[in-house]
């Protein structure tokens, strides 16, 4: 596993490396860098920062991930969420477009990789895993949705604004006479255009009689057409004039070598977010990495991923960027169209480069609506509501932690937001765990196997009473299983042995050994003894290392068969026999 | 359940009450009345309050308690733990010994009773057991150390303060020059006097010829004869004119009728306080009950206990006093001296009402420093260190979680430093639960039991790997699993099935169904298929309402047995044949 993070991936893909390959790493570059040119644009500005800012945030982590990440496909970059995420955190500390709101963004990417190069390092990656799947869900579709309603805003031409989801959508609503009906025009028009290209514009441009791997590629850079035809109208109309807003000059040039603020009690404010937008980066990145290797039998390796993607942080931090990570659509744009190695992301990192270059006075004319409509239409393929149902469907305290992230989100904010969902997690995780499963269990005939009495026709014997607790013991339970125990000796007088059979005991801390000894004593006070059967390893381990065991009224047995055999030989010596109902 | 909460204890207790009981049940309450006065007296003084007060703390509760407890022999009042909580609590709202101070002991005492009774009513008893064995003793040994070095200060007859422990400590050896001689003479020689009581008292009145039971009767009641004298040498010294501090006049009477204050901004500031005072005060009173009760075959009904705590604080609010809950070593007391039913606790509320009626008089030339001796003598036998040893060699996890909750307590208070000590529990145990013990299993030679193969001589097969996970699969440790599986099938080219044991899984939520999904999808992809035996009944019925059944690459089986002796014959089908170790 060392070895492992040690070795530089670029070993493994470089051997063997010929022409076929590297033809198919540059086409899926093309097509990749024409669907990333608008999209670092939109997102930049979606963070509230010039244009420009999304080209950079684009070179560097491309080229830094091609050469540390353990994915073959992954495409870092600027991402809808973090965008967002970024946006909220700096939002308060300065204006929007100035050089300090630059400097904040700047520093946030350089925490937000100090923190995912230490976790990396330090092996912390578990933290990622207590943003669970309904949280993360929810999430990402508030996110979605507050990120469409502030960009619906751009689409209209309206001047609004709104502190929460709630608020923006009741902005546009009394604001509807404020419509500007040429931006509008424009920007609803984009929407309509790019969910039409999602399905229409291959099948037209086959008809056509382009070949498919070209018909697809086109397709793929439909939002490049959008802002080139919006672009090309609005300077033949000259729509700035009459109100539409554009995006204006951008610099050309190449990224600027800059440095995130030193001001510590600046980094105190920015830590949270950083963490946030760290671990959402993490957990959005490993899981389209996942999804992607597995379809090829490669692998990525988590340690790895997070130091990757801190370096990519610390390198759009050090070249005038702001925080990204690995993008999903990007990613699956780039696998589908045949990319087989990192040297596809240094391809697009180099083909993003030239844009800055050479394309940025290309963008002079391109109205604002059509990349606020580019956004729009990428963020609402994030919207999951299908998650209620069948969160609501499979399990009560998944659907309750779906919810409260979704409405906290929406209402008070994004980190609001991940941190409600988590710390619902955790509540009704806990709640659950403190209040465990405890079946009494008999033999199932003809096999050495023990089932709960109430589920299965299964033999037991009036003097054992054998008890399988469904979970570690530990202090929020404890005492339950006390309290079971001493109501199972209060109603059965015939009772002498209880056996707890403790294959789904994991752990048992230092409360539950308390329990345990309270358990054994008042048993062996009413003459009855204690046993216990399929101790695992580790825990007979830590029992053997307390006064335990040597005290113990009954027997420790290996299975809990044997255990029956030596104290109820009546029911496991004829395994032929009928089965006795209970 | 319903009907045991509904029927009043008294129908079983009075039931069969005879001339014997209630010989027992007087002789009882006379010995711990004798212990209760100086214990109020004491409590009341460590809680800011006049010494009245403690006396009309001990009457209304035992009444309560009497009438709807669920232990026969417990005993309720001011305690050393809860009456520090109080002080901690209200000291910084008003001054001790104001009228407004009185108030807020019995808004807090009102508040406190308030919450049991919704606990007891909501069935949130579960709550309590969040306050894991670890904690409360780490706990209670903090706030022994902090009141006897409160405590010390009086008997010294220093005037010195801190905010905590190490201050108090400092504050003792920097005014060290101050030591009030005479005050500290009466208060050492008490403590001195109690400490050889605890031991030497009975066997001495034994050697003068007292029968056992009279001598052990008299032995607890020290307490009173160290005020008794100490008072009359007072007296006769008149040395409350050289600089002892005595406890002056005592309000002769019934208690009053009090009402607490009902300003809602108060109840907000109380109500984190009053949580606390009532969880604490809960579970201290139900181990002590479930202890005594265990001796004699009874048994303790939690949620009774919280609804008559509950009233018990409530007659406090009402009568004049203070927090109260059962208390160790008065119930101790009782129990040893011969109590059987609640009677008993009715006729020490009798004895104490008549020391509030006719013996306040006599309390005024006892001085302060003999009362500070009572605690510190009481608290120190709360004092436990050991279990630092204890959890130190059983887990390092316990051992951290008492450790943190000490120190907190100690440095920052009793607040800060439960809070410290459930908050750090909690992180231990999600890091735990995060990490799961995945264990690789074969077949046991001779048997149908499967355990580990790194720790047991068992049989295996190539092309099956079973995998048994010792832990619940929720958010934080589903990705786990998901990475051992990867692993396993990139190791082994010839693996056909991977069958996973969930004899230890409890419950499967919506993230590790989605990582499931994931592995079953993978695992097809390679061309191997996915098993699960011996899944639980509450997680089957779960896992039927939703799509991942119908579409499991493979089956599942009733027992891992069944499992092997279908997908790996060769290595079920002669259970005589000499084990293959691996």
């Amino acid at each position: 596993m060392v070895t492992r993070l040690l070795r530089p991936p670029w070993v493994e893909w470089t051997r063997g490396y010929d022409r076929a390959t590297l033809t198919r790493d540059a086409v899926a570059a093309v097509i990749v860098t024409l669907m990333l040119i608008p999209q670092s644009l939109a997102y930049a500005a979606l963070a509230g920062l010039p244009p420009q800012v999304g080209l950079y945030a684009s070179i560097a982590p491309l080229l830094l991930y091609a050469a540390l990440g353990s994915s073959r496909v992954l495409a870092v970059g600027p991402v809808a969420v973090v965008s967002l995420m970024t946006a909220t955190a700096i939002g308060d500390l300065a204006a929007s477009g100035s050089a300090a709101y630059g400097t904040l963004a700047i520093t946030l990417a350089f925490l937000s990789g100090v923190l995912l190069l230490l976790m990396g390092l330090l092996r912390l990656g578990f933290l990622a895993n207590f943003l669970s799947h309904p949280v993360i869900s929810g999430f990402i579709t508030a996110s979605a949705l507050l990120i469409a309603a502030g960009q619906l805003k751009v689409i209209l031409g309206i001047q609004t604004g709104g502190h929460n989801f709630f608020e923006l959508a009741l902005g546009l609503v009394r604001h509807a006479e404020d419509i500007h009906a040429l931006t509008a025009a424009l920007g609803l028009g984009t929407v309509a255009f790019l969910f039409w290209a999602r399905r229409g514009a291959k099948p037209l441009l086959l008809r056509l009689g382009l070949g498919p791997r070209l018909a697809d590629g086109l397709a793929k850079a439909a939002p490049v057409a959008g802002i080139a035809v919006t672009a090309l109208l609005t300077w033949s109309g000259q729509w700035q004039d009459q109100g539409v807003r554009i995006v204006g000059t951008v610099p050309q040039g190449l990224p600027p070598f800059t440095l995130p603020s030193w001001d510590l009690s600046l980094w105190q404010q920015l830590a949270m977010p950083a963490l946030l937008i760290s671990l959402v980066g993490f957990v959005e990145s490993v899981s389209v990495g996942q999804t992607l290797a597995a379809k090829r039998r490669q692998r990525i390796v988590p340690d790895r991923e997070l130091v990757a993607l801190g370096a990519s942080n610390l390198g759009a931090a050090l070249s005038g960027g702001f925080p990204v990570t690995g993008g999903f659509a990007r990613s699956v744009v780039n696998f589908d169209a045949g990319a087989q190695t990192p040297a596809a992301g240094i391809f697009t990192a180099v083909g993003i480069l030239l844009a800055a270059l050479l394309l940025t006075p290309a963008l002079y004319y391109v109205p604002q609506a059509t990349l606020a409509a580019t956004i729009v239409v990428a963020v609402l393929s994030l919207v999951d509501l299908g998650i209620l149902r069948s969160t609501w469907a499979y399990s009560r305290a998944d659907f309750a932690a779906v919810m409260s992230t979704l409405l906290v989100t929406l209402a008070a904010g994004v980190e609001a937001g991940l941190m409600a969902g988590v710390g619902m997690s955790l509540v009704l995780y806990l709640h659950r765990t403190s209040r465990p499963h405890i079946a009494e269990v008999g033999l199932v005939p003809g096999t050495e196997h023990f089932r709960n009495v109430l589920r299965h026709s299964v033999r037991v014997c009036p003097q054992v009473a054998s008890l399988r607790v469904d979970e570690s013991l530990y202090f929020a339970n404890a005492r339950v299983l006390e309290d079971r125990v001493n109501a199972l000796v209060a109603d059965r007088p015939q009772l002498k042995h209880v056996v707890l059979q403790c294959s789904a005991i994991n752990d048992i801390d230092a409360s539950a050994l308390e329990s345990l000894e309270a358990i054994d004593h008042r048993l062996r006070d009413a003459g009855l003894r204690l046993h216990l059967s399929e101790v695992k390893g580790p825990v007979m381990d830590r029992l053997q290392r307390t006064g335990f065991l040597p005290h113990l009224s009954g027997q420790v047995y290996l299975s809990h068969f044997q255990a029956m055999a030596d104290l109820a030989p009546e029911i496991t010596q004829d395994l032929t026999r009928p089965a006795t109902i209970v």
